[in-house]
């Protein structure tokens, strides 16, 4: 390895590691792997019609605008479409409370980069979507964790983290949650715990960022608010995208945040890329516009709960005593639990020769622990890869109990 | 201002200042103004017609890739076609050398995270592109300028900066330039001193980045080598766009760099966006496959040519003495100084009642100098308009000198 630029590299990139979903995926490349492992949509799911014809309408029609800079807050046609989407679930935002982002990790980018000092403390949860904590370790925060149990981060554990924190003098600079269908987990934060967070936020003076990318694909089940709507201080950033639910190849998502908060948001994206492409934004603004979105989310969700109930089945069907899973009521991930003894990162390369893939467990923890976890993704896979992964999933895990 | 959340903040977002050409940009959008202000390529420029036919095309033949997450590097098919771009320039690199961007701005943003701890030295030119200083900033740098003549960065002033910055034990992060008909100057890098540079950077043990948007509108005489194939220490970060030959709305660019730092780059760029959207990657490498650049590049730098002769032209009619300009034998802009007592700042409430915008001189210098210079930018508005608002230009001028 060429070491010449050591000594001028920041300490941020001292400490850039990549990414160990990408490089575990290049494990799987074999086509006899079924892998659990990524993160992927359905490409079945994608509106390939719609967008052929749409992308060639925008461009006829305006493709002047569509193809020049635009503005960094993002497109206005789309950002009004956004407001009317959002309304349904609650969210009464305007246009200006928007800035369109590249897919949510610009966003969590962004989150890091406004609040995060060295050493600054932020509270995440175990597990945590990784690439939230890897956006956030670009900033070398100081990164607490609080568990989970069947309905969320446990709202007892949160407390008692916080008021340590006030004693020791530190400032929490934001709670990073994933609410609905959390990824990793699966899991949902329920009703009243939405609303005891938002009363700690305001109780310790800091933000909520709400990131809720799988919030629209729920197969059952009655949707709590999102935090934003339960929140009445202005001390949610909520986060979304569309790529999952329309489709990932466009890099489109979403920041919401208060006219004070927003103002940074804005600067830091001129800094980051100017703007987003107008090109696709308009795209998408028209997809909404022509009122697609709804069938599609039912179409979505039909789907992932088919593929999601054929993993449940498999999982019920194969797996030895020990081994325990969430039961999603949404969204495209499950999370399965080992004995303590077993740890998923040594147990990898086993599952790769049984051609199975997932993601192990400790990575979506930010303080070590973890180690007998891993996420499993249901929404790429089909129904029969899903059975026979299970299948080989559940054999393996015989054989190391 | 509701300042409830000064005390999250990171040094940087406290630092966070809007874009000043962006915020200049607001008060021009009355249709009576000319503006010079803005950078935008002419919109006669873009391709229309083959991106609606190669968008439906890409969709139709292969939607299901286009609209899916992609590799972090960038569409293979896409690199593959840009080594063959650049060697038509004398830059040899295979696909694994570049990384795709949305656009050069976050090529410039990843150069100031893997490179800049705050306090850390860099030298750019005076003046410097505005987005580069930006996306610096936010590093918190210690920023020194060279001072250019009509030849570019003058490498006697670079080589006294770098022994001096040596003597006080301060190691230069990097050395960035615009080397071909700079924004905002329109000067470019003379060839000796290309060479100079990269021999200076090899003794001072540092990287030079070469920020190459317009390098392929040349209007007439003898492009120089770029800096990248005249450095034999592979020490020379070598960035371009789109945005200026095909079409800004993509957002797309790409960064060339040596293993080493291809390696930092990836990384970053996974905790930025994890990728470049495929959709807008693939019908450019197809637009590219299909041969239609040559003849785009000579497309627009005819059409820039006739509008900076009309611009050179009308400077002669009508400037009083005393203000002098940049001849750009390429790209988007020239420079004007006027007599150093006056300000351009100052001055620019005053072009707004003339009706006629430019942006101010002193936002491009990153040590307060340059109070008494412009930048104006000649390929977007008509001739016409460049006549106009010239004529108004040079009235005001007359007033105040």
């Amino acid at each position: 390895m060429d070491a010449r630029f050591d000594g001028l590299y920041s300490a941020t990139a001292h400490d850039l590691r990549r990414s160990v979903i990408r490089e575990l995926l290049k494990l799987t490349r074999n086509p006899d792997i079924i892998s659990f492992a990524g993160g992927l949509p359905d490409p079945a799911t994608f509106p390939t019609r719609e967008i052929e014809e749409i992308s060639a309408w925008v461009i006829r029609t305006h493709g002047a605008t569509a193809l020049q800079y635009g503005p960094t807050e993002g497109d206005m046609g789309l950002r009004e479409q956004l407001c009317k989407f959002m309304a349904t679930d609650g969210i009464a935002v305007e246009p200006k409370d928007i800035l369109i982002t590249a897919g949510s990790q610009q966003g969590l980018d962004m989150v890091g980069k406004i609040f995060i000092d060295p050493g600054d403390a932020i509270i995440v949860e175990l597990p945590s979507y990784i690439g939230g904590l890897q956006a956030f370790a670009q900033y070398r925060p100081e990164c607490h964790g609080v568990l989970q149990d069947d309905e969320g981060m446990i709202h007892g554990h949160l407390e008692k983290k916080l008021a340590e924190l006030h004693r020791l003098g530190k400032r929490v600079k934001f709670i990073y949650v994933v609410p609905d269908f959390q990824n990793p987990s699966g899991v949902t934060l329920a009703g009243e715990r939405r609303q005891r967070l938002v009363e700690l936020a305001e109780e310790y003076d800091t933000v909520i960022v709400e990131d809720s990318p799988y919030r629209a694909l729920r197969f059952e089940g009655e949707a709590p608010p999102p935090i934003y709507a339960v929140d009445k201080h202005e001390r949610v950033i909520y986060l979304s995208t569309f790529s999952k639910i329309f489709c990932p190849g466009f890099r489109l998502g979403w920041v919401v945040a208060n006219p004070e908060l927003m103002d940074k948001f804005v600067m830091a994206k001129q800094a980051l890329d100017l703007c987003s492409p107008p090109f696709t934004q308009e795209i998408t603004a028209e997809y909404l516009a022509r009122g697609y979105m709804p069938a599609k989310l039912k179409e979505i969700a039909k789907l992932y709960r088919v593929k999601r109930d054929a993993m449940l089945g498999a999982l019920n069907r194969h797996m030895p005593r020990g081994v325990k899973w969430t039961k999603p009521q949404g969204g495209l991930f499950l999370w399965i639990s080992l004995p303590e003894h077993l740890d998923t990162t040594e147990l990898f390369k086993t599952a790769i020769e049984h051609k199975v893939a997932y993601v192990t467990g400790a990575d979506f923890h930010c303080v070590g622990s973890g180690k007998h976890t891993m996420r499993v993704n249901f929404s790429y896979p089909t129904v029969e890869q899903i059975e026979e992964g299970i299948k080989r999933l559940a054999q393996m895990f015989k054989e190391v109990i």
